[in-house]
């Protein structure tokens, strides 16, 4: 992008815009800019009719009978084949359940599993620090195996993978930067070396078009609550190839993942296919305010979702970098759109006090320790408009120093 | 109970009852008389209130800013507290979070880490059988170690603590026959041996007073779904005792479980006390329906709610000896009232067809197989009219062969 639009032109992108009518299905607090997406997806009209029917209607008047007559039981594959859509799963590969941290430990216990030559797993320094610690967690389970880290072990990812190496757990886009790796790439590279990989959709899954099945990925896990606007802690989702459903196993083998659950057998058998992935009884509740969310993504076009994911961030860049030049920004997602996600970040050695400024303000992103700000761009919900207001906003806070208000730099225990 | 109540003693029952004016707190269906609280306890006005006030004010309009104004970080904790008071425990040992099985892994793994030195799990071949999925799940990971079972490796659990015992895993009522075990000879008898007891509340917390603190525990799980009526799925949760916390560990080491999980640090560290039992990302809706539920328990007697539900399950027991006597039914559960939870099962060869009667005459339990009926009497909205009218719904199914009826044999998938 080479000329820097006005906000005329701006309010045309608004106008061509193919995603545009999906706005109207969301919940947008008045006054407010929500560049969070990407740590908690708003509200939709959709999720909470799925939330009302399932409190007032199902448990409080069906009660128990809702395991059949509501597909409660079923929820956990019918969803996960909903999401599976959204990331390249042909049917059956895709499981709703648990948390993403949970579904790491199975996947990584899995592929392990897999491969009972092979000890070590490779992953990155600059991994979401959860993955690191339920790899962790995997290896404190089988003594002598090791943890080879991106940034610590070796420069590149690709370097540390050899014949040793039984899996590969990595974000496809990095949740501080944005940075999109090549999906297919890492997986052809590790296979070669009989190594398996999981790949972490977090940010990508509802963000852009995956292609698991096409890039002959092994395992995935991702949540739900961030791009898919599952709601506060929705369940999160497992992958695992159908080549894989034979011989998978995972320790976390509970009642759900039973061949057959209700004959209260004294041993475990594990179910087919995806079942097998399943532990414990799923929040109700909370499933089904995601199964509203996901009641909207049937009607998305995820080429279409991807191009103005990347116009709404190659906007922000532009209008940031050519109205807040001065303040000492800099970029540190990458300018290149075939490896960005659907996020903007940019550093400040006052990020901290900038971004409370900005919430102050209305235009909520994130800070991501030590000089990070973080801006998500939910295609679905945020408007050309949405960017361009943000950007006046931000250049209001520089160039008048409100950040430098004291208040700003009282730092909550959660940020 | 010697002389058999008639209707007008039942009215009386309920008329002196001093938990009646909870009744009113619950959402009871018209034309229903609900013996299944045990399996999903009923709704509240007070969840559905919290429900409402997390998904439209705190989601839908607060967003990110509810993980802190909203106290979301904090509920895993402050919620475990609240259930903590139900159970004996005091203050900084319970957490609500994932499910009971999940919760069963972390608490087999942290007492094996406490006894690096054995190898031996021990539990009850009737147990509710994901405990027992989760103990083999568990000694997956761990070669060489054994679970030995009641009823299967010796009559009693008793005889099955010896030296070699790590960790005895015992539910503290049956599930089946609503027996209730002596918690604190059992630990007494286990600690005799060095070895640990998880105790599993599923069916007792709510249901009857419980003493963790005062027998000694070591760790309990537990599902607040049930007599908690938390909500379907609602989080479970999970006790270790004081004692345990400086040395304990578990391998589900995620990011909430960190002593500083917004330092984004690249090792695991973990947080003090009950945080290091926690993993993912929590379902913050279905646990803000268990937080209203858990409002009305602060109102709640624990000796009153004793008192009833011994006072309910003798009714029970005594019109349906009473007046089903000539039908073949036979007790399953302790007449002893101090061996009783807070549940009646009776056997009947077909007692499948029985309770799909009951069903469709308003009465809902539920069947195990092969012949048992059961039926949960919750202190709460469970009224002394409600056992009379169920009694006499069933006398008619039984004298008149209504169960006959050939869509009553008919099974579906999940029961």
């Amino acid at each position: 992008m080479t000329a820097i639009p006005d906000f005329s032109a701006v309010e045309a992108m608004d106008a061509a815009d193919a995603l545009r009518a999906f706005r109207d299905r969301f919940i947008l607090p008045d006054g407010l800019i929500y560049l969070d997406g990407n740590s908690l997806g708003v509200a939709s009209k959709a999720a909470f009719a799925e939330l009302q029917q399932a409190a007032t209607q199902e448990w409080g008047q069906d009660l128990i009978r809702s395991w059949n007559t509501a597909g409660w039981f079923d929820m956990p594959l019918t969803l996960g084949d909903r999401v599976g859509r959204l990331i390249g799963a042909a049917a059956g590969q895709t499981a709703v359940c648990d948390t993403t941290s949970i579904n790491i430990y199975k996947a990584l216990h899995a592929a392990m599993a897999l491969r009972p030559d092979r000890s070590v797993i490779v992953s990155e320094g600059g991994s979401f620090p959860t993955d690191l610690y339920m790899a962790e967690g995997v290896l404190s389970t089988r003594p002598g195996g090791t943890l080879r880290l991106e940034g610590v072990d070796a420069d590149t990812i690709e370097e540390l993978i050899d014949d040793s190496v039984a899996v590969v757990l990595v974000n496809h886009v990095n949740y501080k930067s944005g940075e999109l790796r090549d999906m297919a790439a890492l997986t052809k590279k590790a296979h070669e070396h009989g190594v398996l990989v999981i790949w972490d959709l977090c940010h990508t899954a509802g963000a852009l078009p995956v292609d698991l099945d096409g890039a002959d990925v092994d395992f995935a896990v991702g949540c739900t609550y961030k791009y898919l606007n599952g709601g506060p802690g929705a369940p999160a989702f497992i992958y695992a190839a159908t080549r894989h459903h034979g011989d998978v196993s995972q320790p976390l083998s509970g009642w759900w993942g039973h061949a057959r659950p209700f004959a209260f057998e004294k041993s475990y058998a594990a179910g087919k296919g995806m079942l097998r992935f399943l532990c414990g009884t799923q929040p109700i509740l909370s499933m089904r305010a995601l199964k509203g969310a996901l009641d909207i993504w049937e009607e998305v076009d995820m080429a279409a979702l991807r191009e103005k994911s990347l116009g709404l961030t190659d906007l922000f860049i532009a209008l940031v970098e050519a109205k807040c030049a001065a303040h000492g920004l800099e970029l540190e997602s990458p300018r290149d759109r075939a490896k960005r996600g659907s996020q903007v970040s940019f550093s400040h050695p006052h990020a901290y006090e900038i971004m409370q400024a900005l919430i102050a303000r209305g235009v909520i992103g994130d800070f991501r320790a030590p000089s990070t700000m973080r801006f998500g761009f939910t295609p679905l919900y945020v408007s050309y408009e949405d960017v361009w207001k943000s950007v006046e906003i931000l250049e209001d806070i520089l160039t008048t120093g409100a950040w430098k208000d004291a208040r700003f730099a009282v730092r909550a225990a959660v940020t």
